[in-house]
């Protein structure tokens, strides 16, 4: 058994029904001791690509040895298949349908995928339509127990990805990205990241970074207060990618800012 | 004191307000060693049924001796009754006011019900009018320790039942039911269960179940992912519970379908 | 290390994004064993007199020892300075810009702040545009496993209040407040207590208080059930503030109330 395991939960359950709960009791039926983490519920419905930049942008702040549960799961019930992705520092739960995309772009000393049969495990293996409880919850409490993944199932390397927009070099002075997901507060984060612009500046001092969306040139600014006004300015964000923002406003409104809308970087040759 | 303790908690306190968080501040004073799941803090306010729907579907996951704590307290202040139920497995606290009615509903070897008195484990009974902080999260607390529910208060047996719609046999070949709850994915709940489905089918193999709904037809699937089209179909759900649904659809919504709308499903004679 | 530390939340991040579960993981990477409660991720965005408030009335229900982690923070990246606020009870972490104000109100037998310059404690120190993540919640973790609060900077005299309305005495008989907080079920709550209308009646026992907003009479009942119809009512509610509010209704809405209006209460001379 580990010490002081942590299950991270990731799904489009929402809040108001019971349905995150119930996961919940089933973990603690297993394991008593697992300290369980939301880290949202509030995913698109149905928004595999959403849920894979979520986790991707979450999974490494959490001890090593965390198991990341992720439920966006249209297909519950078809053949798709559950899953254990494994990696160096962390193990995943979840329905093989890209969810774990971001993952597996990732360089890892070693990645292990493991199709998820051992039914013992489940709660109720026949025409489950709730497999988050019936089958990922358990198989997460018992791998917080310590029980090795070979024992879920076999190794697979047929799994699935989606494409996930990642930045185009389209000149050596030019990157194109584009914005892939918005929190909240109307912040737009693009696939950008910093040392995509660190690339195109190639170290220079002060450099005269350009950056457009939708036609408007966007100021670069080291954080949020420093916005001289109500403008749409960028920051590099505390994950690490290129943030569109107004200070105290919402740029995704304000400027009708959409998930997929191109943004590029360049400097003047 | 139990090991591991688990208090959960569903209410209709919403959560934007610090009402649920306090609870759990004044749970951890009594008993550090409890772990507090929330099952729902979104059940309709005031909605005494929704909450007796949502308990008694959740509370059979969680560990053998989990006490569930129920606040959706309309008469907060006034004199309806502050109660323990007790049952083979697990303990419920909250108002006398219907919310566990669907637990009373249920066949146990015992039932027991408490009329919490003992002011000596409130925080403050005077003019309260927060039940859930002063007197229900520290009953919990102090159950979740191991004390004795005897120590609370009488016994009691009459307690408030609210009638909660159960299925009708109409005809041998037929039963009645009603939509009881809509998720969040706008899947419409209704009463029928599973076993009522059998004994409509009097075990046939290829049973022609016909299933009606404002003038609707609705083919029964094995699982979601099974409908061919974008049509009104239906599941028996994880709850095990006759469910309508339109795949990656919002069916209450496409087709307004409401609360205690009627369903009826017969076989041919 | 403390038995059992308990580390509250109150942000304004929502909880539709993954920030709070992100800053979960980084507290319990340093303290495993620390209890992490929310009090709410829905104060308004950039709210720091809603955060001030809503601490300020929920802290004192946690267990001895709680530290109480508030994240509102408009001017995150800027030079406002990180500190640690220690009372005779509890421990609070936040920006230096106003949220602990009605902490900093109360009569306390000891008052440190201190200013959290300790970059060793930190994640990331430089150009952070998330110091939740980055500097709060590993300042809470170390400090929740007994780290003293002068290991994270000096102490300063300094730090920022915001200006709280608190209630004036315009006459003898007469004090006037005003709306501090709307809940979710649209109860208005005022910065009237208790005490100040102890004060007013001066132990008249039927004391016939007036209490007026908007040129609308209100009546103060005992708890809400007492109310005989619709109309707006008030009682001194759980937190022993006057609350204005419609028996199963929506008072704010129904009668048009905002924060900031004005509450007076009076007794005839």
């Amino acid at each position: 058994m580990l010490a002081k395991p942590v299950i991270t939960l990731t799904t489009d359950f929402g809040d108001r029904d019971s349905f995150v709960g119930v996961m919940k009791g089933v973990i603690l039926q297993t394991n008593p001791d697992a300290t369980i983490v939301d880290i949202s519920h509030g995913i698109g419905s149905h928004d595999i690509r959403e849920a894979a930049f979520t986790i991707g942008m979450s999974y490494a702040y959490f001890p090593t040895n965390t198991i990341h549960m992720v439920v966006v799961d249209p297909g519950v019930g078809s053949e798709r298949r559950p899953i254990i992705v494994r990696t160096d520092h962390y193990a995943f739960v979840g329905p093989d349908n890209g969810v774990f995309s971001y993952i597996y772009s990732l360089k890892h000393e070693s990645l292990q995928v493991i199709h998820i049969t051992a039914e013992h495990y489940f709660i109720s293996a026949k025409g489950s339509t709730f497999h988050a409880r019936d089958i990922f919850a358990p198989t997460a409490a018992y791998l917080s127990r310590g029980i090795n993944i070979r024992n879920f199932g076999e190794r697979i390397n047929d799994y699935h990805k989606i494409p996930l927009p990642f930045p185009q070099k389209t000149a050596d002075n030019r990157i194109r990205g584009e914005v892939i997901l918005i929190d909240r507060f109307g912040n737009t984060i693009t696939n950008i990241k910093g040392s995509h612009i660190r690339a195109v500046c190639r170290g220079a001092p002060d450099c005269p970074l350009q950056i457009l969306i939708k036609d408007m040139r966007v100021t670069i600014l080291d954080y949020y207060a420093q916005a001289a006004d109500k403008g749409l300015y960028a920051v590099v964000n505390s994950s690490g990618y290129l943030e569109l923002f107004v200070f105290r406003g919402n740029a995704a409104f304000e400027h009708t800012i959409s998930i997929g809308d191109e943004v590029e970087i360049s400097v003047p040759l």
